[in-house]
């Protein structure tokens, strides 16, 4: 692919070598060649490549590409009968205790074709575009069985297939005890370690392996067993740890050297310092935060003590973050957990691309790939201080201008 | 203009005529003629009207065009700056004492010519209509002089003549102190009510006055004295009253008949009551609750208690509410404040509307006018329940479909 430069727009690189706030280089200019970053500095810069084909700006901010680092985005129904119990006040505890929650998804999963549920997560991911993304992670889990994960992943990889978008597949067997292993939860474990985690692998059809581990969900001792054989297979690991409760999970996610753990409400400084050594990151999830009413909020201070990198993702899923605008959660994790604007931008690229393994994408710089949008904002800071329907102007990955928007619902 | 029917949609009329939740009619009809509703009903009910063009709703929910009953949507500059500062602890009251908050907008707005705030108002405009509104309301209150507020409302009104959309103009005089009259508090209140009041109701510039009724603002007897004025010149009422403490402004805007009284973290029963008696509407703004990060909640169970009609808008602005989609607002007002899902589609419908002082529009009944717009989604609760870039399809104001999605920022 041709060389050409992207100028007369703001460049938001996030790189610290700008030493600027935001890495913010004013009336920037960025070439590109092979969907890869080639320069990046001021347009006045002697050193600006000249004579390549020119791209307009039209004077906007350019940011990387947001990456969406942990979603749901594949599931069948909705529950918005749920939604109105919870408004009547069932705790999230409560109604998956009485067969709700993520069982009822699991059930509208279960009944569901593969197109359905590759129609719909279309619908959802179009709407999250409109949010500037480039990249995302979509886990299972809501199958359960061998059968209905791996339509899952399946559907993942087609989505990851046919969309623009860079989609990193996990599984998610351990999201919940499935009601026909209610009395055998061995039985269940050794079924995603002797079954699910093997064909996965075999067909490659999952990049990283998580877990709800919860006081709901499962133990950490379980979950060591997934985190096992799933290391001796190859895949990245992750976890949902410390959200309801303190489980331990991310001392385990550490000693594995897992990639992060997420949500983090309840975690204790010892096991931040253990992310911190492990090299880990967190996954802050204000959309869940906000949608279940909780009080407690991750320990944003002890994140920046040990420099433990923090990154914001929707969660998205049918029953605790119903949320499809990355941007939104810049906002909240803003508001709701006081990161400040550039953490919230970092959040949502570097330290997002790090949270899925990914070493090329998140900043501005030479060498990355070419994944940015363009949003006609007045600051940086408009992202965490803006909320409702922010969206990008313009969206380019690998290089090449993709439709910002297109007929969502 | 020509009668035709709208058939291929579920019809949310919120009409407790239908005696159904939502007043929904599952596989509806809806007529029009000369932008008036004319027939609303089952598709299947031998009365539906034949032989009249058809449009085709797709299968979509059809709600009552929203309503958006408190905005300051037309202002220079932004609040970024302040924004940071925020997030490092200041409060909004410690901002507004050091000369920031409403001050600096009043500045900028001062600063900028008719067109820029036209142009910068447009913009925002064209990013809530994404929210499937149809009717607005504006403030003035930037401007705190003669010149400058007459120069507000008629950027109110331009935009009013420009767009589809019907947007009602509040004077807002009583927003703050202007620092030249730093000294002199009376003469700022004389300086309204002798000068700027009549001017405004000789050109028509405004439908109703409002004003900040706070320690931080105007006290109750300051606004006595221009609710007087106000009332005199035939202009409808409103009233920021006990967003911060309980300043009694809402006992003062019931003794006048004010439309609303808006915010109401801080009200009491007694003044509920009044309110119930006066027939006025409780205008809720979960958006500056939430950016805020208030913790006093309005008395949503004193408001159903006494049947105080719940209105709920996104006060945009750009200190305490950045905000620009009425959707979001209603699942804000759910989460944060506990309304059901069918007190959220009330707030920014037919409740809104009786805000405004608006009788014909808010529901899907004969005779209403023929504002609504459509939605790809599941079930009418989905507006309470999901959040972040829900967008309706499709618009229509007068009988007229005009465009839900331009090129917005």
């Amino acid at each position: 692919m041709q060389d050409e430069i992207w100028e007369n727009c703001n460049l938001v690189t996030l790189d610290p070598a700008q030493q600027a706030p935001y890495g913010l280089i004013a009336d920037g200019a960025l070439a590109i060649r092979d969907g890869k970053i080639t320069w990046v500095g001021r347009r006045s810069d002697p050193a600006c490549p000249k004579d390549l084909p020119r791209r307009d700006g039209e004077g906007f901010y350019l940011t990387p590409g947001f990456i969406d680092c942990h979603t749901h985005l594949v599931y069948g129904g909705n529950r918005i009968d749920e939604f109105e119990k919870r408004q009547q006040g069932m705790t999230y505890a409560e109604i998956a205790r009485a067969g709700g929650g993520i069982l009822s998804t699991v059930r509208a999963t279960r009944d569901a074709s593969e197109q359905e549920l590759y129609d719909k997560a279309a619908t959802r991911l179009r709407r999250l575009t409109l949010g500037g993304v480039t990249s995302l992670e979509i886990k299972s889990g809501y199958g359960l069985d061998l059968e209905n994960e791996l339509k899952m992943l399946r559907v993942i990889r087609k989505l990851d297939s046919n969309f623009p978008q860079d989609i990193r597949a996990t599984f998610l067997g351990a999201h919940a005890l499935p009601p026909e292993y209610a009395d055998n939860r061995q039985a269940y474990i050794d079924l995603i370690c002797n079954d699910m985690l093997p064909a996965i692998a075999r067909d490659k059809l999952a990049d990283a392996v998580d877990g709800f581990c919860e006081i709901i969900g499962f133990s950490a001792r379980e979950m060591e067993k997934i985190f096992e054989t799933a290391s001796t297979l190859g895949l990245d690991l992750k976890l949902h740890a410390e959200q309801l409760s303190d489980c331990r999970g991310t001392e385990l996610a550490a000693r594995h050297k897992a990639l992060s753990a997420d949500h983090l409400e309840y975690v204790e400084e010892g096991a931040v310092k253990a992310m911190s050594e492990a090299g880990m990151a967190a996954v802050l999830l204000p959309g869940a935060f906000y949608f279940l009413k909780e009080e407690k909020k991750p320990p944003i201070e002890l994140f920046r003590k040990y420099g433990v990198p923090m990154a914001i993702a929707t969660d998205h899923n049918p029953g605790s973050s119903p949320c499809l605008s990355l941007p939104l959660m810049m906002n909240m994790a803003a508001i709701l957990f006081g990161l400040t604007p550039e953490e919230c931008l970092r959040g949502v690229t570097v330290n997002a691309a790090r949270a899925l393994g990914l070493d090329d994408r998140g900043t501005l710089t030479v060498g990355s790939t070419a994944d940015f949008a363009l949003w006609d904002i007045d600051h940086p800071a408009a992202f965490a201080c803006e909320f409702g329907n922010l969206q990008c102007r313009r969206l380019v990955k690998d290089g090449r201008e993709i439709p910002a928007r297109q007929d969502v619902s």
